[in-house]
């Protein structure tokens, strides 16, 4: 069984049944979604052209989501819960120390702009701009795992200080945000230039500032 | 005579007569593409509404601009001009120790923020985002923007050693472009939370970490 069959297993247990196929082509538009989303944001990202890169049905969109709305909703779950298992794996790989954790964050989130030539951002950063045309639901979700990264970073920053890493008069909890709301602004910066340089520069000046 | 009228006759100096409402029509169809495109973004601007909040009537705007690459282009030189300004007025006010002259800059774009209810982000900042559906000449314009308000930036914080504000020791090119990334993404966050929270501990979290 590949890995994307035992997690479509997984997802299915305790739900009504449903045609395996069905939860597949749910999965390729929401796959779908993200690719254009992240690239050109969530207003450009068109419900035709996520059937056509999905090579889904025509119609079947709304078998799945109630609205564009709904799908937006869904996206920003499926991005959350992709996320958070990229920053779990860095974060708790205790083969590094803790400011090496945040260091693996950035070098792993680099290769995945450079996996597309810079062209993706982050999700959470694209609907972030466009938040004029978007609800009050996908505002508050949005604002929510922001959040919820800032928190496990500053867990991650408090280790540090555990370890001697970082000096226990700096507030992780500002250093935490401080850190997301320079990442966001690295990873446009690095989308408009086409190239790493904003990512490192950053990353480069975060770690200098804060070395003990 | 007004202000206005005083800069639309400076601007006339020089150049072919034009009729003075020619100008005037000009000057409101960038206001209303800046005022739109700062909140919702360049691709989310359209013509039509353009026209529509300018009151200018239906098509004169080809008679302005080539097409909306062009008008596009004219909306970062407009911004650049204003955002230099107020740059100027913040770095050359002899009145304020260097680093409390970057501190005023991000009180006036605070403020600048909160007059519109934190709706309207960074032109830049907005076309950044969505560089994927934008030309090559964006693209370019846009960066060099940035690498313009990084300049004046490292300016000031050059200045700050040289009154013994900021140590010797420190990258002011570095420091610069961090800011301008950081300032970015707070920018961003600011509008998604609609409020200045992102603003203060973004800037609190930086002159902090450049205390000598």
């Amino acid at each position: 069984m590949g890995d994307e069959e035992q997690k479509l297993t997984e997802r299915g247990r305790g739900r009504p049944k449903t045609d395996p196929r069905d939860a597949e082509t749910r999965l390729r538009l929401i796959r779908a979604g993200l690719e254009i989303a992240t690239e050109r944001g969530y207003v450009a990202t068109g419900v035709g052209e996520v059937l056509r890169r999905a090579a889904a049905p025509k119609g079947c969109f709304y078998h799945y989501f109630k609205d564009k709305e709904d799908f937006g909703l869904q996206l920003i779950d499926a991005y959350e819960e992709f996320f958070a298992k990229m920053l779990d794996r860095c974060f708790e790989n205790r083969a590094l120390s803790p400011m090496n954790r945040l260091k693996a964050f950035v070098d792993a989130a680099k290769a995945g702009m450079e996996k597309h030539q810079f062209r993706r951002g982050c999700l959470v950063g694209n609907l972030g701009q466009e938040i004029a045309s978007l609800s009050d639901a996908m505002r508050e979700k949005l604002i929510g795992v922001m959040e919820d990264w800032q928190g496990r970073t500053a867990g991650c920053l408090a280790l540090a200080q555990d370890m001697g890493e970082l000096s226990v008069s700096r507030n992780v909890d500002e250093l935490a945000a401080f850190f997301w709301i320079g990442w966001e602004g690295a990873v446009l910066r690095a989308k408009l230039e086409l190239r790493a340089d904003p990512l490192d520069s950053f990353a480069k000046v975060y770690f200098h500032l804060l070395k003990k």
